[in-house]
């Protein structure tokens, strides 16, 4: 009996999200955890570090699991690329201590958004990347986004559901929409391909993908790059932007403290390509 | 009525190929023929530079079309674009000669062939590049590579089919297989992605790939780098390797000679973007 971490990539499309769902749908986690029982021979449960929504990619998803199982790591891994479908694959897995929990000790997580801002749809790209028409300032979406870094109430940037549950109680304790991002960064140019590198401690429901929104119309020049100070203030909802598609989001990475004896982190760097 | 030249983009995946086949099969041809039709109201006739095959992507893939219409050309690509599926695009359109024939005045292709030479599979590649598991050569694939470039018969490197019909006579008149390549390059490193750019004057069914097919096996130690000259000397399908996927296979680019009258290439050059 062991714990052990995996490093995962997927192709959110055909995915109803990280999260074991409805019956009939299909998540990640499902998929995940039917071939590892198949594999090792018991019923498997697998913790994610971040609940990826329907649509949503991964570079590095982080997901934690005890097996018990003889097989060293790399054939593990192995055998589990060979029978996860095409959509999913394990780019990394080793043993933790058994205190490891991919949830509960994530200290950092990296996502990117894909914009495609060319003159005209670009098929090649329209798994990948939100097509945004028209003329974009990215220079003004740069200056928004450097107001979004630090520590800031994001309520205004979460799914409206969330915002809901939140004003009627449903979620049995206030939580707090306080959450500090590190990175916002957005690369490439205007009539082509830009990347937002989103980096924080922790992110609300959909407030990546509203962020991204937000900016957008910041692009388009229908609202200035200091108003994001209101929408901050406003803690609403309907004070943002609209919500971009899943298909352009991908969680790139996920960081962890450095483990206390050191050594097997390195192997498992979900950075490592 | 007036020719036009298209430069269109599109997703292989869901197509039987550039070119109109059986009944019931999607063909991106067809898609376009009757794209333009529902927009100018009478039937369309579209000539491709290159019939690529099922699943083979296209960046720059270039043709040509007699059309009755009074729109102008910006206006005819918004509504195409606008009329195409999602995986099909126009990226540029504009007015031609009416003797230019995408096919014919062709003078150049450029193809990219996609390798993921990973630790394992990549689920946000599967769907572009031809995943080769193993420590790859590539000192001696890019060796073999030089040795394919300039005019050589390619006869090795055709699909079996095409070389049946030759020997059977079906093809009513001998068709020369000497082709002339003027790149075949290998970019990127073992462990990682592989592009393999290859521009000639013209090709033959299934040579690129069949050209990669033979380069990964001498990339895994199977065959020598300087074994390639026997293979082209063999003048026979069974002399080379496999057929690589489709997939992982693009149209980059198209090259025409200047026009005689100039000005109009610059804004329909198929590299812009």
């Amino acid at each position: 009996m062991g714990t052990f971490r995996l490093v995962l990539e997927y192709d959110g499309a055909d995915f109803a999200g990280w999260q074991r769902q409805a019956p009939g749908t299909r998540a990640v986690q499902t998929v995940l955890e039917e071939a590892l029982a198949r594999i090792v021979g018991h019923p498997a449960v697998v913790v994610g570090a971040s609940r990826t929504d329907a649509g949503v990619h991964a570079e590095g998803q982080v997901a934690s699991t005890r097996l018990e199982t003889a097989l060293d790591a790399p054939t593990l891994r192995r055998a589990l690329n060979a029978t996860l479908p095409d959509d999913v694959a394990v780019r990394a897995l080793g043993p933790v201590p058994d205190a490891f929990h991919a949830l509960r000790d994530a200290r950092s997580k990296l996502y990117c958004y894909a914009i495609w801002n060319g003159d005209g749809p670009s098929p090649l790209r329209a798994r990948r990347f939100h097509y945004v028409p028209g003329r974009l300032d990215v220079g003004a979406m740069r200056e928004a986004a450097r107001g979004l870094v630090g520590r800031h109430d994001f309520a205004s940037f979460q799914t409206r559901a969330a915002e809901w549950r939140a004003e009627a109680g449903e979620a049995g304790r206030e939580r707090s929409t306080e959450r500090t991002l590190t990175r916002l960064e957005l690369r490439g140019e205007a009539g082509g391909e830009l990347h937002l590198e989103v980096e924080g401690n922790g992110f609300l429901r959909h407030m990546v993908r509203t962020i991204v929104g937000t900016l957008v119309e910041v692009g388009r020049g229908r609202r200035s790059p200091r108003s994001l100070a209101d929408v901050l203030a406003a803690r609403s909802r309907l004070a943002a932007g609209p919500t971009a598609p899943a298909l352009g989001l991908t969680l790139v990475r996920v960081g962890y403290a450095p483990p206390a004896g050191g050594g097997a982190a390195e192997r498992l760097d979900p950075t490592r390509a």
